[in-house]
């Protein structure tokens, strides 16, 4: 730890860390100053990382099992030994409190973990083919094996698990991967590389580059890649999609997520999930909770909770272990959201609490009464910011959720057996969450979203399937003894 | 049948046969006489159709399953009941054989069959969530819904199978679909919608548009779709890849498979099939077998097996019940391959028979001593042509096999059991099939191609897969009894 | 049909049907009169039975999967080509009201199509071995064979479908059968025993022998014999297992099974169910609808319900079309029920309805104030009777349920998700039917109980699992090319 | 370690260490020596422990997913922490040879992890429940729930893994276990006790009883119990399942593996691997490689190769590094297998090596020219003695192989697919290991013999679904939304 600051980190190319050309500064949005520095991939770096991984891909697919296993049970246990490092360097750079940074942390683990087992457990099939008399005494099974190089692109938001659910899938299936870690949280990203790289991953098989957005669509465009695995935003991922060229395509993006809460529900565990929900690490999670609807009767009681337990969230330093809310990861970003919420109270919506802001921190923001043209109902807020609306029919509920360009997830507080079952069927979404927030996710479940939210699935059983690819084994034993 | 060659057929829009405005002729490739007239749809019945798929999308995923399951078995009765019909039809506008014909009626009454099968197995995950203490008290199913709107666009070598490979598992999975056969062989496709309709499938769930090259665009780019489904060739099936903005892409495209026969392989049953493989419909198939590799001994054996087995194949009017190999589809395509031959000949290669054109008649030709740039051994021939060579060392075939942007399935006779597991797991295809050519496929197995002969996988249990979007339902059961 | 009353019916020794030396005569339990003659297995049939089914072993190991499918799919067709025939066989032997029997006739057709599919769908695995150093270059596959011959012995009360459900998982997992169908039914046993001759199966694989309870045991003890699948009493199930020897044991056993309904319930729609499952076939099933609890504040609603519901069955001559219930299938079980009931009221319960006989035929009787220890409470009724009883606390009903030897189904009528899920963790039973007599019974759905109620399951992937083995075939690599 | 010799070893009852009223000398069958003492469990253990696994079996079934695999996974860690303990108390208490007791150690750890895993994937399944009308409206999932308290009884000669192979899936199913370790080899059982429990394994969840045969008795007949898996000998199974009541029994017995080696085999791999089968614990494993079948071109060489590698074999102390090959575990099996032998060589058959012994040492012993009668052919020898002889047909090895009461594993030497598919198809075994001796197991493969061999498998996950129930929830959603 005690070099944080000082000499540059270097980056992970092709298994070696190495320095290069450019110099990247990062900072911290808390402080504002430059917490650490490290470097850019130029042409050389991307080259030697493309083509060392190009050339691992067949010793990966030989990697035998006990290996895989190992290398990412050890790296599991690698992150949980290295938590204090980790989580300094997410909240210096990423301005994440300790507090969440430590679950992130613990998050990471069991995606490397459960990564390990899911490699013990590649999918596979016995086929009998003699369905028709054609395929008379013709058996079959079908191996998966991986899909060759994969290019990874991961957001600032989640700096190590974002970045572990693209790096523990791709090792498990057998696939050398090259990683752009978002450029204002590399740090992270490298000491990840680190902890991999000592649990003594075949060389060649990680790269983990720094780029700028020209670098990152090299990663795009690059033909030698068989599969673009990107999270970030959904207007740059469905550009990169139709950049992609012949490779295949993973997208992880935004959503507006929206939370019903019935008349019958449990109302205080209903708020105190939706505070969680709509403010940790300041909003900026994909699934953060942005759309609250209570039914008429309960609306008072629940504004009421909601607002009791948000007051008792401590804001401020990321690094003081108390911590529950701090900055936005820019002033650029904090400015977006501080402007959309005067739109919409210029547009007429009521301010519960918040609106304002400092630099980067944003207040913890509530309105009522929005309208759905308002941005801060229809976009992506990606910002501590919730909008609370009374509904009185649950049909009509489910359809204002649904009437969103985004669907990753969506939750709902009931007991009522039939309406669990209607949102299960109506909602557009990627996962509905009973008795809970959307902003819940267990990293082995099948995790993404529809429309403009994305396409496929993470989790890395399910990661793993986008990296892998059936070959089928037809035998015809007509000629046996 | 009387009715084959009178007024034109009316096209499937929506549930409904109807006329349009532009009349199209279709031709029989070995008279090259008007067989059949029916017409080009229209921006107006493309717009019924599409109108028609995104409004059957609820009632389509709400079909229950017993419908679903009936309506495919019927589909699966009715193709065997219209097989004179469909053979006859098949014979005039893609001058398919009969007996290549028939074989193609009982292919696709099997393809609905699977299905009708697989809509009862729709996939579903139980999972535990709680593998950390932040899962506690939740639980989780998986359900696949339906992704909503298929545009299917498919060619004329399998005018009833390839269709029946898009409407039949979008049917099982859920999903209304709106089909562009191919303009040559649009009747058959009709003929199907017919068989279709009469079994009750809900109105607007199901158009059959014959439509020109801009007519499918419109499927291409039309952002109600949520999956294009394309099967025809590499160049046009990647183009589309980027044209299809948010939609997800299945495509089902060309290569130049190619077998490798091994010295102790049966010599003669390993001929048979290659044959077979070689020349049936003219080799207008994805997985035609063009290369054929022999290992050095048992070279002359074989080829000698071979030409002996190909001069007993009667060739001429498909319409002849014992009739073996006709034209190709158009002499546009014949005289492709006569000049890639004649190039292949003119830099050197042997020409062991055929060779010669009539029209759309190109005789089976047996190529030998080819180099890897000709086009009759690096591009696609789609056409009765097979090149023979001999080699001497089984991982250089191997190495020879993958030299190629194809990669759809390979064949392999040997009876050695580290041969088998070698080329499984070194060959780049989707199938491997031993003791048998690479032309075999059975329609309920995984079907596919890797590197330019596609993205994802068929058959129907396979392309349901791709139609279904996997939704999770994660409960917390804290405030439980 | 004309044949009914005629000469003997044949019995069914390995592929013939054959005469044998002791008449067994059939007669109706409503008119007491012989309806069918037939024949008594001897040892003679007995040894030919089981000595062909042995040699058959092999024959149906390799029966191809498409005439497993064929020959199953044909039984299914040929069952509902028999539908009338087969309903008046019903009515006769069984004194099964024509109604039920056309149920139970759709049931069996739907049995031996789900075993036709099942065929085609075999389990099989794909292992990697190599989880260990010791595993490297070794990978495996697991295959499933038939387990050898299976000893099946068949109960009065679903004389057609419960012998389905022996027979066709046994040809669709490959496995020879010898069948002894319950003496007072044998003729439903053997006509399906003439479609499925009809259908082609290999002779040997199927023999249908009416045997007396010593022919019976041979079944029972017999060593030849892989696997005894019994449906019946549980008394006689749980001696079986003792008897058997070293073969495998599947016990369908009987139940008093148990329905709760909550307050917040749909009371009319549970009514309507509860008399559906507690009087149907004379309540002659063994998930018979026999314990009700209802919570205290419905409790008279859906008493008021369920009295009004049931007057309105249609009581009488099975053969007659719009017979809702008639006679029990012997005299000795109605004076059994009759004398329960009495007891029951002289120990202080209440008769709301019923309680009287004639002959065989027992009046559909509603019993409520019963006490634990009392036979129409603790006993598998097998009967029309039901008990009412309400309750005032959740947990206590499931108690109430628990509190039985027995564990088959259990039914509940709520919305409240909390009380369905405690009712699915806690009931001690293999089935939980919401909104749903427990009853009901889908064909391909896992069937059968815990407790004294059974061991295994049925259903026709569920029974083939028990019928079928694993063998594993690992392969080391080491020596490869 | 220090204490090994000292007081005497507490038995786990219930999650507590404690001492009984008789004691149990184990004694070293190297030296004779008493080497450790212990205790019997008498009735009032017995009863405390079975109560406490009953009151346990709510607890287990509610421990989380995180719990299961916490404990699992320590124990494992756990085993590898007490590595030498473990391996000198197995030397000492077994006769195993520390390398072969190392070898033991890192395959139980490997079973624990196994079972941490296979915790998190219980078996669960989404069905469609309307494949007919009658089922409109409902759907259905299956989760599986433990069975209830098991009853465990394991042999001496893998003293630490085949315990294993009863605690960890228990545990991994939330069953609560008592086991009865083998009279001879208790210390270990308890040693592994001591690691479960320090790893936090709720108390009452595990006994682990050295018991008398009458102790033994009372767990197979006890009703308490839902399941009895039992490893051991074929006539003490076979005797138990007749005994056990209504429970489920899974019995892992002996066998006489059975090698085919072909002419075409790797010989000298053959034979290294048939001397590891055939004499690692002086041949006391269930699957100790006991019959070698050579097809004749090949017998005089890999005779050869078999006596060449044996000769090498260190054999003496179990407690010294550098031991191959130690004592039987009692002189009575050592002069079993001595009056076997000399009876074979009085019968004609050839002495090729060993015949001799010094108390419970048994030299490595080879004979050929065995007739099938002779019990070193028949029987389960269960002592470092092969038999080798050569074929000519394969077919006829084949049989050779089946014509035995028992069918655990079988191997092949051969790159001929043909006969691998062959053997595959027709041995009767449990498990065929290609280029491998049937001795080989993997712990997570599924595991088990068929014929007197056996019933049901085990591994992990295997193991799990014996001591799993499912239960299926169907609900009706027509009175929905």
């Amino acid at each position: 730890m005690a070099d944080i600051q000082q000499s540059p980190h270097p980056i992970y190319v092709a298994g070696e860390f190495k320095t290069a050309v450019d110099t990247l500064a990062v900072f911290s949005p808390y402080t504002q100053q430059c917490v650490f520095r490290t470097f850019t991939a130029g042409a050389d770096e991307y080259e030697a990382a493309v083509t060392a991984a190009c050339a691992a891909r067949r010793s990966m697919r030989d990697l035998p099992v006990y290996e895989r296993f190992r290398i990412l049970a050890e790296t599991a246990q690698g992150i949980l030994a290295h938590r204090d490092e980790l989580a300094v360097i997410m909240a210096r750079e990423a301005g994440k409190p300790l507090k969440t940074a430590n679950t992130e942390i613990e998050r990471a683990a069991q995606t490397f973990q459960t990564a390990a087992e899911e490699a013990k457990r590649l999918p596979g099939e016995v086929l009998s083919i003699d369905w028709h008399r054609s395929g008379l005494h013709k058996d079959a099974i079908v191996n998966y094996f991986p899909v060759g190089a994969v290019a990874a692109i991961t957001p600032f938001n989640f700096p190590l698990n974002l970045v572990a659910h693209k790096i523990a899938p791709a090792i498990a299936a057998g696939c050398p991967i090259v990683v752009k870690p978002a450029s204002k949280t590399p740090i992270t990203a490298l000491t990840l590389a680190k902890i991999i790289d000592r649990a003594g991953l075949p060389k060649g098989a990680l790269s983990v580059l720094p780029m700028d957005r020209a670098g990152g669509n090299r990663l795009v465009t690059d033909p030698r890649f068989a599969l673009l695995s990107f999270t970030g935003s959904a207007e740059n991922g469905w550009k990169m999609k139709q950049q992609a060229g012949k490779k295949k395509v993973l997208l992880e993006l935004g959503g507006n997520a929206a939370l019903i809460v019935s008349q019958d529900a449990d109302v205080a565990a209903a708020a105190a999930k939706a505070v969680e929900g709509g403010f940790t690490y300041a909003g900026q999670s994909c699934i953060h909770t942005q759309r609250i609807y209570v039914e008429r009767p309960v609306f008072e009681p629940f504004v009421s909770h909601f607002l009791d337990t948000m007051v008792k969230w401590v804001i401020g330093d990321p690094e003081k272990p108390d911590t529950d809310l701090s900055v936005m990861i820019s002033e650029r970003h904090a400015m977006r959201i501080e402007s959309w919420v005067k739109e919409a109270v210029a547009g007429g919506a009521t301010l519960l609490a918040g609106g304002t802001r400092q630099g980067c921190l944003y207040a913890p923001t509530v309105l009522t009464g929005v309208h759905r043209g308002m941005k801060v109902y229809a976009q992506e807020a990606f910002a501590p910011l919730v909008v609370i609306e009374p509904f009185t029919d649950f049909k009509v509920a489910v359809n204002a959720v649904n009437a969103s360009n985004f669907g990753l997830q969506a939750g709902l507080f009931t007991f009522d057996s039939r309406q669990i079952r209607y949102a299960f069927q109506n909602l557009d979404v990627g996962g509905v969450l009973v008795n809970e927030a959307p902003s819940f996710r267990a990293d082995h479940m099948p995790y993404g979203g529809v429309k403009d939210s994305g396409l496929g699935r993470e989790g890395p059983k399910y990661a793993m399937m986008e990296m892998l690819e059936p070959k089928i084994l037809v035998t015809d034993h007509r000629s046996g003894l």
